[in-house]
């Protein structure tokens, strides 16, 4: 166990960018031992009033769409082009088991991982995803307040973690494939609803054409879908990270999406909204975890929820008569 | 106040078909009393044997696209031509708040509230999401038990409560106008991705020719969509309430989807999550309900919640706080 800072040092370490400093108090934040976990409260309580400005990108894309690869050139656009300090965190909790797909394969990411301007963070191992998704959070501030103006927030969208992401965001970014026609099942129901912009990634050699294809039909599709409260109409773009094309025109849509919701109060409205959602989301987290961990409630469970399931039970019966034996 | 019954002679005059008591039975379910809620957990275990045998069709759409006078074409040839038993119920808790364009204007369905085979059960006054969620629910099973082979339950698309209905139906028929640059907008993200259908209504006249393109355009939209577990690709229609076209079509569509996911066993596979969604659902809200009611939350609850908003608290750490301040 490596020395534990005060989290005035911890604070001061992170507020300076100082690398070390930023990377223990994100494993502090990731910690489950009670006391890491208070010393994680204070750190950032200090840190807090130097947060909030950066601009906050999830993206998503199912395995095979080029996600690192595309983080690499897309990255490389920001850090070398526009001068952004650069903070690439993953958040999917199922990272082990999908085979390193995620950022824990670094190699992936040659040029980036070795940017004195660009900070990578793997997803944490063997974490829920409530764990994984309140450690990202936090994990976003530090960054925030050790200086990066830019995060990435990495995910696969083929799991829970996308509605998670897309709830600690600024923008959300939805890359595909064209004429994917198995690889588009591979995504979740409800991904395509929540995309900022799309983009579709390979388009190149042979790919071009299809992919050009591919983003009149889904921008096409995007129009049909309502205007939420951002007022913003999603975007799809086409990209080759292979041959660096199309990558400015994705951040341009972000900043253009930035200047917008800046503008109109959404983006504002947007953090706060977030802010209480992830309140309201962890009192309900630990009222679930309470209550399915309560001896009663775990004796009866398996039996009732066969009942229930099997239609011999009413739902509301049955969680009546828990909720009960729960709180005798 | 009328009579009660014994949970017998509720349970009897529901499998009987009795109308008078299936009514009955349905404001026992709606009651808040608890000695009313107790007696209704007794006719629902009685009655639950006898459930399950009806397919339950959601509809949804704006207002002013026409749904009374679309269930009551539609109905009509339920009953007509296919000799259905047709229950109609609606979960709108917002039914008061948009001026009767629920079911509580039965007016609208003159030739359907009157008919022998039909069952018009408006929504009720004054109750939560939660709450019409889970009398709705009931009353679904009443139904069943009532002999009703077919039940549609009715939302606006514009709530929360399209999710509700759509976790308690097995096939959920999205309504929509052509050309809706502004009906739209009023229609909430997601709920395109829950359509098993849609049809665009009021194709008829000077409207028949935009309402074709209409279908077309979502038709090749939705088609980038991914399957779902049911293997099912939504299908977009016209038709006229007015007219009385295109009705049939959508019946034969719910018929073709039930016979698949009946072959594939999704739909078997679905109502058990969905009895399973309501037990955690119910449990999930009670367990809200005594936190945010509980003193101790209440005197701090804003003060907290305007500080995590505000970006000055973290809301981990104010989770904590109140629910420390809850269990103490």
């Amino acid at each position: 166990m490596p020395k534990r800072f005060s989290p005035e040092e911890y604070a001061a370490g992170v507020l300076s960018g100082n690398r070390v400093l930023l990377s223990r108090a994100i494993t502090l934040v990731e910690s489950t031992l009670p006391s890491d976990q208070l010393l994680a409260h204070q750190v950032m309580e200090k840190i807090l009033p130097h947060t909030g400005k950066s601009v906050r990108v999830g993206i998503t894309g199912v395995p095979g769409v080029g996600k690192s690869t595309f983080i690499e050139a897309f990255g490389n656009v920001l850090v070398e082009q526009h001068g952004k300090k650069l903070a690439v965190l993953a958040i999917d909790p199922t990272s082990q088991r999908t085979g390193g797909s995620i950022l824990g394969d670094k190699t992936r990411m040659e040029t980036l991982s070795v940017h004195p301007q660009v900070y990578i963070r793997p997803s944490p191992a063997g974490k829920t995803l409530g764990g994984v998704a309140r450690s990202t959070r936090e994990s976003i501030l530090l960054c925030e307040a050790a200086g990066f103006d830019v995060i990435f927030v990495e995910t696969v969208g083929v799991g829970q973690s996308e509605t998670a992401v897309h709830e600690m965001v600024d923008f959300f970014l939805l890359l595909m494939l064209a004429g994917a026609g198995d690889e588009l099942q591979g995504i979740k129901k409800g991904i395509m609803e929540m995309a900022d912009a799309i983009a579709i990634t390979k388009a190149d050699g042979a790919n071009l054409h299809p992919a050009t294809s591919a983003q009149a039909e889904y921008q096409s599709a995007l129009h049909l879908f309502p205007l939420g409260a951002s007022k913003w109409s999603p975007r799809v773009s086409v990209c080759s990270a292979y041959e660096k094309t199309g990558l400015e025109p994705i951040w341009a849509t972000v900043k253009e999406y930035v200047t917008l919701t800046q503008g109109n109060g959404y983006f504002q409205r947007r953090r706060q909204d977030q802010n209480l959602h992830w309140l309201k989301h962890s009192i309900r987290q630990s009222l679930e975890e309470r209550f399915y961990q309560h001896p009663a409630v775990q004796a009866q469970w398996e039996q009732i929820a066969h009942q229930v399931t099997a239609g011999q039970k009413s739902p509301f019966a049955a969680a009546e008569e828990l909720l009960n034996a729960a709180h005798s």
